[in-house]
């Protein structure tokens, strides 16, 4: 269960009322035209989980990922915080960047008589992904026209050149809807296939997701649409979203939410204007010694959200042991860490919100699959909703075709 | 070595001499009255390895600090980067956060008997870093009083109530002057110390910090003079500050950035204003899969500062293979990754320039422990730079009291 909370500062509500309606139409005419495919994924993406159920994977230990952004950020935002709460999991090691020493380490790491390969590009093309297949099909010795083909996963667009590549040398192939984009992509093969393949309960991720999304469209959430129209309303003097995890664990998640909210969010609008808001991820504890006293003391330029596990299940308690010299600390003594992590969130939420600075929490009650599917369909639910206000075409990304054109160019295409 | 250049676009440059020097002399004046002690690091700390260097470490495998904020992410920053290109170092385990699912993880994997204890706390009463410390006690069950004081090795401040309890039970000490603060002393006692045992050549770097620090007091980094001002004099229009590291190995020191611009920059000036640039750390080539977007076509608010390395010295070609269908990637056939990365970053730049957006470059020619040591400088100085412009007290971190004040209050102290 997720439970969502606001500290929100009221300001102007210009045309509340009208801009929330005119946004959750906008959604609703995305869902039911099919323009837009995310919202489906929680049923459309059984049948991949079906197919990949008939297939044996008992002898695979490692599954290898090649991709990029939207082909990786969510796959391990989900393993990571799921993998300490799940059993007989298999080891999964990503290849994204073109760094020559990470992709070095990496390939080391590689027992390739035990692994299993995807290849996931939406376009079927992005310059680090088929770079790393053509490096490990040489370092590997992967004979694509032979027995390893069988452990060679493409998911990509149907009809895309990854596909083509798949269908001439026999590959698995899996499809994202063409009305699914990268970063929209995580409940769609990209996400499912590799994570029911790593041993991770992915029906019920589906299920988390598709009960969220059906009650948002049943005015269920209404929360939802608070919190959008509040971060539109007060877009440019509020810019910096900033998300403020409590667990080590949803680091990844941050940063598949900063893809998503950056990514889709950073455009030129309607009229002209650059609009869009700033994306920043921060860990708990750990960032109240870094990031927070700009928060406190700095622009009022923020709004924080917070995320929290109110039951890690997993826990161990301060012992009882005075520590000669700084016993000051001993009334900690006894205490759960989950207890004290739990209440340093409370207390730095406290402390921005005496600072009278923005803030809401989305507060989690168990790590579970479901509830880990909920959470992503919240923010892709609310990533929609703030493109909507602000009037940008919320699922393309124009800006960065320019630097690919020139990288082309520069490197001799 | 580092080169730095920059692609500003010439604003008004109000004052731009007086602001310069009056800043120049600032942080000459904390120098020459010791009111600021991380200038002198890369002389003072090298007692402290000499005195390390007395004490033999064979038998030790593990390095185990238990730290947060300053008292570990500098650590971490030198390690990531450095650990590929160091022979014999040792393996590091960090215990920083209150989070029970790390924490056990963590605790699982320390071999005791292999391992040496770093308690790093500048105060010597971090809630976190104390109740890591009693964790370990009961759960290695180390005995203080007896041989494992003996691998305990306390990091703190002359006097802190950590020191004394490491007085008490016969640890070895050592201490951060007084006259440095928790996120500027990565070169204090705090990094060296650990970072000496792990096998890491330290002298190194302190000697490409010290040569950065003097080379700037003798007026030969003017470039540092000139960015400090551009950030200043555009502060309220451009508040963000991006730093983009095309290397995955370098996200860590974009962390320990994060702490050291926000913590000392975000503050309520002279005059009662909230002032401070927000920084934000981007890894490519990933991140143009994802925060690129945002910056190309989002609000005109931030200044984007890239780190490539030209020649990471250890390298591999993407191989002659053409991917049937995929054609069209044949271009990069041939080419090395550490070409591609940094046509990345080249191409990425340039787009952003022709956006109109501000960049500048540190561009450093090999990775070594010197110019780690001169980055690690190279910013500190920059920090204080636009602080004495800003005119916050740079050094402290007040906004940060509040929730410690709360959390005692609310677990009853």
């Amino acid at each position: 269960m997720l439970k969502f909370t606001s500290n929100y500062i009221k300001q102007t509500e210009n045309n509340k009322e009208t801009i929330i309606q005119n946004a959750f139409d906008t959604l609703k005419e995305e869902r039911d035209s099919k323009k837009i495919g995310y919202y489906d994924l929680p049923t459309d993406s059984l049948s991949h989980i079906e197919r990949i159920e008939k297939m044996n994977f008992d002898n695979i230990k490692q599954v290898v990922i090649m991709g990029i952004g939207g082909s990786s950020l969510g796959i391990k935002a989900i393993e990571s915080i799921l993998q300490p709460y799940s059993k007989n999991t298999k080891e999964m090691l990503f290849l994204e960047n073109s760094d020559p020493i990470t992709l070095l380490e990496t390939i080391g790491k590689i027992d390739k008589e035990n692994a299993i390969f995807f290849i996931i590009s939406k376009s079927g093309s992005t310059i680090e992904t088929t770079s790393t297949l053509k490096t490990l099909i040489k370092y590997l010795d992967i004979d694509l026209d032979g027995e390893d083909s069988k452990k060679l996963f493409a998911i990509t667009d149907n009809n895309s050149v990854l596909s083509n590549f798949a269908k001439h040398h026999g590959l698995n192939e899996f499809n994202i809807p063409d009305n699914v984009g990268g970063r929209f992509s995580v409940l769609s093969a990209v996400g499912i296939i590799p994570l029911t393949v790593a041993g991770y309960d992915t029906k019920a991720i589906l299920k988390g997701a598709g009960n969220f999304i059906e009650s948002f469209f049943n005015n269920k959430e209404n929360h939802i649409l608070e919190k959008a129209c509040y971060l539109y309303n007060n877009s440019s003097t509020k810019p910096i979203s900033v998300l403020f995890s409590y667990a080590d664990r949803l680091e990844n998640l941050t940063k598949w939410f900063v893809q998503l909210w950056g990514e889709s969010l950073g455009k030129i609008d309607i009229e002209g204007n650059r609009v869009g808001l700033t994306p920043i991820g921060l860990t708990g504890a750990v960032d109240q010694h870094s990031f927070l006293q700009l928060i406190i003391e700095g622009p009022k330029d923020k709004i924080i959200t917070f995320i929290t596990i109110e039951d890690f299940e997993r826990d161990l308690n301060v012992p009882n042991i005075t520590l000669k010299g700084i016993e000051k600390t001993d009334f900690i003594n006894g205490t759960s860490f989950n207890t004290l992590i739990n209440a340093q969130a409370d207390a730095t939420k406290q402390s921005i919100i005496e600072s009278g600075i923005d803030t809401d929490t989305i507060s989690i009650d168990k790590i579970t699959a479901e509830n880990i599917g909920a959470l992503l369909a919240y923010y892709e639910v609310l990533t929609s909703l703030v493109g909507a206000m602000l009037n940008v075409d919320t699922y393309n990304q124009p800006g960065v075709e320019l630097g690919k054109v020139i990288l082309y160019k520069n490197l001799g295409e």
